[in-house]
């Protein structure tokens, strides 16, 4: 399968051709689509011939296999050439604020003040602290913070984070969902603090069969039989809904992806092709 | 003296008048000054006849005393009806940088990141810790953050800060000084960390006889001899270079100030004055 739109870049949101297929959106929706100059999605199908004629979701499937570079370091900091990848990621996401007094950064001792600042810092620390507690599967990401109203001279009235967590078990994702609520709960008093939900994305498990047809493959090319957990999504996510699915992955230079300095080299693709191949055909019964 | 613009707000920067008097500012400097329909100061004084005919300065000052509410919570806190004001506090602005590797926030593990974000958080604790230390005169206000680019499943390439620290001595306000950069020294490491200096107005310690003659005043009137140092500027720290100067604060409601909700009781005022007339008295020798 080549799969339309997998990136999202041109039209939102991603892996919109795999979502269709195993009924996460609805084919009119996502032919209504539409790119930065209102452009639909269905129109520049038609126009480059790709519109199809067969329904989307009547080719059925008996197994799918993805193989993916691994958009992340590991791989090559352990010195490996494929990992066989057991499953993706749960993904929850935050919005947390706090919310202080706004005050002159003069006149009011620091005793006197709700400053939301210091509150965020201690919450922030014991929140990264916790996910690291929770093993190296766990993720913990801020990416994005700010503080009104803004001003260099004047305690915000409300700071705000984004937060991103992630496990690879459902339990884990739960306790690390806790430990966030825990805290918020901690640390909610002078200073008021507000966790939003949202969005929720449970962890995926591949099929054994796929999995193990894989690390058969792995084996009869005599490599090291590493498995691991996929931190990003794939059409794999939505596939494994309707089908029998699994994920190869070979290595990507510093783990850089979605940047021109995206690198494998051809004997690592030529590798992950050859497994590709012949997880296929184990799974077939063709081996 | 009524200065003008003493606020700011329609003509940057604030406390024009007295500045142009001391010499802070020059006179052409000051005229030039545009408003955001680009109307210069000087044609604004022109148009209501304010521009006036004395060479700014001609007019010496033998002494100089300003009545002003607190703009902070500490006089109401507690239970006082006015402040003598020793100084104002010295102020320094600076823009923390953390810098680490932009990242995708599910496919590397949080042991192979270099994340600013808990770097910054630890730093902006122990910044705090280290304020707290140096006494309840000591100041630090973070007024703003941002993280680069800013996604919610991207590590931060970059967060920043603002800080302002503030200390009515100058040995005190260089003590925080050292504390923050001794902290951005600690920190620089796999994630460097950048100082930059944005401002510095040093401390202001006004007249002994003006704080004297306000004391006296004080004392006349029987009122608590409560001193106290000024965490915002005022024109009297321009006209502290040139003349003995001192300031009387009255207590505001809640500390509010450029707020409609800005509050002094018309009794808190009448005391002020008269506290401010004899002291001016006493201070020209004719109490």
């Amino acid at each position: 399968v080549v799969w339309t739109n997998e990136e999202g870049a041109r039209f939102t949101p991603a892996m919109i051709g795999s979502g269709v297929y195993c009924g996460v959106f609805d084919l009119v929706h996502a032919h209504g689509r539409t790119d930065a100059e209102g452009v639909s999605l269905g129109e520049a199908l038609g126009a480059i011939g790709y519109r199809g004629e067969v329904a989307c979701g009547a080719h059925p499937l008996g197994a799918y296999f993805e193989l993916h570079i691994e958009q992340g370091p590991t791989l090559e900091a352990k010195g490996l050439d494929l990992g066989i990848v057991t499953g993706v990621q749960g993904i929850r996401w935050y919005e947390l604020q706090v919310h202080g007094s706004e005050t002159h950064a003069g006149p009011c001792p620091m005793s006197m003040r709700q400053d939301p600042v210091p509150v965020l810092a201690a919450l922030v620390s014991e929140l990264y602290a916790h996910t690291r507690n929770q093993g190296d599967e766990a993720r913990c990401t801020i990416g994005r913070m700010s503080a009104a109203p803004g001003s260099v001279n004047t305690v915000p009235s409300c700071v705000k984070i984004s937060v991103d967590l992630r496990h690879p078990d459902p339990a884990g994702l739960a306790r690390l969902d806790e430990g966030l609520r825990d805290l918020a709960a901690k640390y909610d008093g002078d200073c008021r603090v507000e966790v939003g939900d949202l969005w929720h994305s449970p962890p995926v498990a591949f099929h054994p069969d796929c999995i193990e047809a894989i690390t058969a493959a792995a084996e009869a090319f005599g490599l090291p039989l590493h498995r691991m957990v996929s931190g990003a999504g794939h059409d794999s996510v939505y596939v494994s809904r309707v089908a029998p699915t699994g994920i190869i992955f070979i290595p990507c230079k510093e783990g850089l992806s979605h940047n021109e300095a995206e690198e494998t080299r051809p004997e690592q693709a030529e590798l992950g092709a050859n497994v590709l191949l012949h997880a296929m055909l184990g799974r077939a019964g063709c081996a």
